[in-house]
């Protein structure tokens, strides 16, 4: 959180780009994005449009959006900026990347790290969902492509899910075949989504939903064609927001609330939890055969 | 609840008509309901058929069978009466009205009215949920017309529900779409009915369902013809009839205890909840202005 | 506990039947099985196949696989055993007796008998189901006949259910139509399975569900004709096998663990509810005439 707060108070020093006629977009300054990566474009690009009180980001992190700890930096960024926006009313989260929607945590962050750097890691993690579940603003997940794990705790913390109808595409929480286990949060929001008994199933096989599959056990609300999973998002929020928002976010937080307030009074320990497995040399060993893989399937 | 008690006492002291031959009815006398109202007829119409052993009220408070303070402590004084009897093993709630099963808690009651008034209103409501939840008689809702917020709330208080298959009656909890927030337990007892993910939907848009929406999502448990309403919840009585009592008042208790012993433990605080939201000037404000665009319409 | 305990330190001294080649079947010895029951067959045979991880307990109890307390000291031990054996991964359970998967708990441990003993037997069911429904072993019910009251508890005690296609077999926990009331685990586990509004239904009307509605709402994950029960329970399991036992034990103590542990924290308060309600005079009058029925039935 720590890290997070000065790095919020470091992005506001520097400033945003300028603001568009009806509403604004921005991209990250380089003195927030490069002091870590050596990419001058930003991760998230955020669209705001204040005729229809509707922000868009774009995951636009090459080549599968992971979730690393620069990517959750500015989506954090990104967050804390729209819900102080009087004009967002609602958030859209997309993929520029083709194919993908997000492919999950970043594995390079959980590889050959100081359990400081893992310690950061994990928080931002947290601050993601906790942000994104929370959110006062109605947010939808335009799901252009797979979304596993990582990927998957983003789209159901969204209010509602559109989903590209390709039978390529799949979405769920597969962290049990990697070998490693969702975090408790992960699992009460998938129950709160799709109910015990098939996030008993979904967990333990570490499934990928195919679309259509998603659809039947409401793990996403509607399927569309690849190209019109945008603009159904558009038109579905217009729907929300004839709902007053101050009513309709006390009931929101009175669903959510619970569940998030678990985890903010087990947080560190949660941290703990995460680092000292993952700093494991078991698991370490495990993770760089993992990648020896990745590399000799590329070549 | 001491109100309730208040007037249990009042009632037990004028005493009840006359019973009839095989089970009784009645309509509270008019020492009950003139000393807030001019109405000398009373709100609810109850039978019991001692041969059956099944009560039915019906509500016949025209227009919409709103709850008012009235409306809920005639319901109070018939659960409690229906309950002590012994001849009575299962209650049907079903409606006089055209069109309406309940249009859902009498606004009336919330608009300029003192605090004390407001505290008595909202004790009454909850009374409403505690005694109907938590009833030992097998109970259910013939809903033969729409059943909006409250009166929602009150069908799904019940074992069982029978809906007329009608696309133009709708039920639901839509206490948002009037920029108002259904309370925890409404919350609760909907959770109970239709699971989490559908709660979050339904509170968050204040969406009303259609009969079929309704069966589709577990709202309601089956459509038949209008006029099969009252009968088919006879002939489904008779099913739950084989049932042993006691061992059914025990599952349903172990069902339903948990959440009614939550109201239980934070009753006043939700009664000042109430209180302190409704008598806010902006509220107020709100309501006057809703309820001159009703009188408009009516012009 | 004690009481297995003991038994399980019994056991162990007199030792296993031989193991086989590729794995071990055993039935217990004489000294156990005996002291209680003049059948000189063992009620549950268990056979490792250790070239495929997979144990199939049998359950032989003539007629109808009643749990009794004999049949339940077998089943722990038996438990105990294939979880400390490290060459097993899996473990499906089925029945040898035809029609029947399990009847439930031994209606003969209720009558009659001391509290002592009814205390033992109490104890040794809620030790069935913590076992069971913890094993860190991927469990199946391969449930090839009807399978009632507690036969469905162990059913649903599994991480997945296969069930005849035969309409003339049913499941579900029907204690209330005999006049009892499933214990609190019994309702968690399947709440846990079916969700909350299907367990009121269930238990409140003591529903037993043919195979064909056990699917529909979810009691029951596939049904299969009956002579494919336990080869499609293998297939099933093999895709099991692929996730990394670790990762899935983990996940899923993560679903599980909370409700055992109520019950772990009230198991003296659950044992002497169950003695109390069942050493009743009024109680062993209804089921003393309940089996002189039976008795007429039979003649």
């Amino acid at each position: 959180m720590a890290t997070v707060l000065r790095r919020l108070a470091r992005f506001s020093q520097t400033g945003l780009s300028a603001h568009r006629k009806n509403g604004w977009s921005f991209a990250l300054p380089h003195s927030v994005s490069n002091h870590r990566n050596s990419s001058t474009s930003s991760k998230i690009k955020v669209d705001l449009d204040s005729n229809t009180g509707i922000a868009v980001m774009r995951f636009q992190s090459p080549p599968v959006n992971s979730l690393s700890l620069d990517f959750l930096t500015e989506f954090a960024i990104s967050m804390e900026k729209l819900e102080l926006d009087k004009g967002c009313r609602g958030l859209i989260l997309t993929s520029a990347q083709p194919k993908v929607f997000s492919a999950g945590l970043d594995i390079m962050e959980m590889y050959g790290k100081s359990p400081e750097r893992c310690s950061e890691f994990w928080r931002a993690v947290q601050e993601m969902w906790i942000r994104l579940y929370g959110s006062s603003m109605v947010t939808m997940a335009a799901i252009n492509g797979s979304s596993p794990a990582g990927g998957c705790l983003m789209a159901i913390s969204c209010d509602y899910r559109i989903m590209a109808d390709n039978p390529r595409y799949s979405i769920g929480l597969n962290e049990t075949k990697l070998g490693i286990v969702a975090p408790f949060w992960f699992k009460d929001t998938m129950m709160n989504t799709v109910g015990n008994r098939e996030t008993e199933l979904a967990l333990q096989l570490g499934h990928l939903y195919s679309s259509s599959e998603a659809l039947k056990i409401g793990l996403v609300d509607r399927l569309v064609p690849e190209d019109k999973v945008l603009s159904t998002a558009m038109e579905t929020m217009a729907n929300w927001f004839t709902i007053p928002d101050h009513a309709r976010q006390i009931s929101k937080s009175m669903m959510r609330k619970p569940i998030i307030d678990k985890l903010l009074a087990s947080r560190e320990a949660d941290i703990k939890n995460f680092v000292s497995f993952i700093t494991k040399d078991s698991i370490q060993k495990s993770i760089g055969m993992y990648l020896e893989m990745l590399k000799k399937r590329k070549a």
